[in-house]
């Protein structure tokens, strides 16, 4: 798979700013492919706040990014600097409060500036810069590995079922529910998926559903609510999904619709299977009632692109996100391998 | 409850023809609310295929209506009209597939045109006009008294959840799922409704929270993918749904999407209530495998907003119903009462 989701640039010879940050414009597709450039810690916020730039595991690497945009911006002694960068994590963890990538990935930038307090000025920037590559370059190894692991579940064949957007987009590189397909397809395996839309942000229809067809994936689009008849058709052999953010217990947050679907797979036998990088999980959490949700304006229900589908005046319930329990999850698969229930013990040993 | 979805207007002074249909152009809702009216079959027919006019009930009454105005804009004698009438019918029956009611209420009309044969010219002329504004006086006493039926399943302060529109406007009036809020209104209780606004056409967002507005009730607008999670917290006391066909055994086909609902609605030990009129009910059909399920062209789900929002070329699944199996339904209402489990029996009986 060629799509870069996110990246930095680096360019030496140009400017005061030694490099930028180079994302797709989420918001954009499936009609236009639209690289934003940024040096900005405010524009990385706002890419972040306002889904150009979504999926745990790349919301992640765009925050590593923005605390090493901010460093690049400021100037002073190394010690000013590194409170620049904890400023400027503090700030990008305001964006959005479910992934536990993003929290992660600052707080590994804000170790790193602290390790970095007593170098020379121009080294804490460097050092940031490569962080916050370093963390990209790892996300997509981790893909990569989650994806090896995740094939082993699949056959040639068959078809899976997957809701909103784990895949490369969601990610550095490659995805997570998504990277078993893509290396099934090295491995020679045909996989048909189908791509729940995924309201109210179509994620699916605007975003899996492209990245599929880009990497000459058979893929056909439903409503959400037509997930439960198509398994009842018998045409689903398992269900893939990213997480935003796992609990000790296996219980698992992913995009509104996730727990529904959850629901659905088990009451056809339908394997249901968790996707997601180490650094998704929270341990600290005990179960998913611990899970902070993100609740969305009811204007993207009610005005959804660009016209207005709703009466004035309506009330909106529209949480971003929702919490599968880990007794309806069949695996939970991370680049160290397959954690099976009971999870609290698979999980902690998965995790080492 | 003051909407009239669809009615006849009488105007002897006006003309050759005696009359009109008038009804509710709901793809113009929620932002305008126009009447159309018609003396052309081909607009009804045109109007059922395009879901000006939609809802199981509500297309019965249309196909009615639409072979008096053919049979109106016809000269000839009793019989060249009684002719005019059967072809009109079958023509009205080719618009859309799966609604029961449509059937019934085009073979009553050839009935009744058949009963006129031996009649003067104009009397089979007002005769079929008779008989459906009698189908739509009928349709709108039956929802009336599901209301009343449905009510006594509900107590004061309770929530409710509904998919689709099963309203005021799937019918001449007041509704079938709908029906038992506004009767509750009506004996003082206060009903909540939340409204699945119902991928791909809207019709939750766009009719179901209009016409509870209008009417003053308390509504919440979610997407079809946040119903299991409102059921998960606590705040759904029963699930309402119409039906467009409901077999001999009680699997009841209605919007896809229904389906998914009655598995949430089951794990979470929420009754799940079917409302329809007996003209819905099917028995020659033994289960919901005999159910033939329209599908949908795929453009609805990938530029629903007037705006594309999925990929050039990618495929789509889009069943316009599903079937709910009897066994996650609590119980079926209609006009003659409650029917419970096993309904092979109970719905015999009940249809007597």
């Amino acid at each position: 798979m060629h799509l870069r989701t996110i990246e930095w640039i680096s360019d030496h010879d140009t400017g005061p700013v030694p490099g930028r940050v180079r994302f797709i414009d989420q918001t954009r597709l499936p009609l236009d492919l639209v690289y934003v450039e940024s040096v900005d810690v405010r524009e990385i916020w706002q890419a972040i706040k306002t889904l150009q730039v979504r999926g745990a595991p790349a919301i992640g690497v765009a925050g590593a990014m923005g605390v090493a945009v901010a460093v690049q911006a400021a100037t002073g002694t190394a010690g000013e600097l590194v409170r620049v960068a904890h400023e400027a994590a503090d700030y990008l963890a305001t964006s959005r409060p479910t992934a536990a990538n993003l929290f992660w990935a600052l707080d590994r930038m804000k170790k790193k500036a602290a390790a970095l307090a007593h170098q020379p000025a121009d080294a804490v920037k460097r050092g940031l810069v490569d962080e916050a590559m370093g963390i990209r370059d790892e996300d997509a190894a981790k893909c990569h590995a989650i994806g090896r692991h995740g094939a082993t579940l699949l056959k040639h064949g068959q078809t899976v079922l997957t809701h909103c957007n784990a895949g490369g987009l969601a990610t550095a590189e490659y995805g997570t529910a998504l990277a078993p397909v893509y290396v099934a397809k090295e491995q020679g395996k045909t996989i048909r998926v189908f791509a729940d839309e995924t309201r109210p942000l179509l994620q699916g229809a605007r975003l899996t559903a492209w990245e599929l067809l880009q990497e000459g994936i058979d893929v056909t689009l439903i409503c959400d609510n037509t997930a439960a008849q198509v398994m009842k058709e018998g045409r689903v052999d398992a269900v893939l999904v990213g997480s935003d953010r796992i609990a000790a217990n296996g219980d698992a947050a992913n995009k509104i619709g996730t727990y529904g679907l959850a629901l659905a797979a088990h009451a056809h036998g339908v394997p249901f299977y968790v996707l997601a990088p180490t650094t998704t999980f929270d341990l600290s959490i005990e179960s998913g009632d611990g899970i902070p949700i993100e609740h969305r304006d009811g204007t993207e229900v009610t005005h959804g692109f660009g016209r207005q589908t709703a009466p004035d005046g309506v009330q909106v319930y529209s949480p971003a996100f929702d919490v599968t329990p880990a007794k309806l999850i069949a695996a939970i698969v991370c680049e160290n391998g397959i954690a099976r229930p009971p999870y609290k013990e698979s999980l902690r040993k998965l995790l080492g």
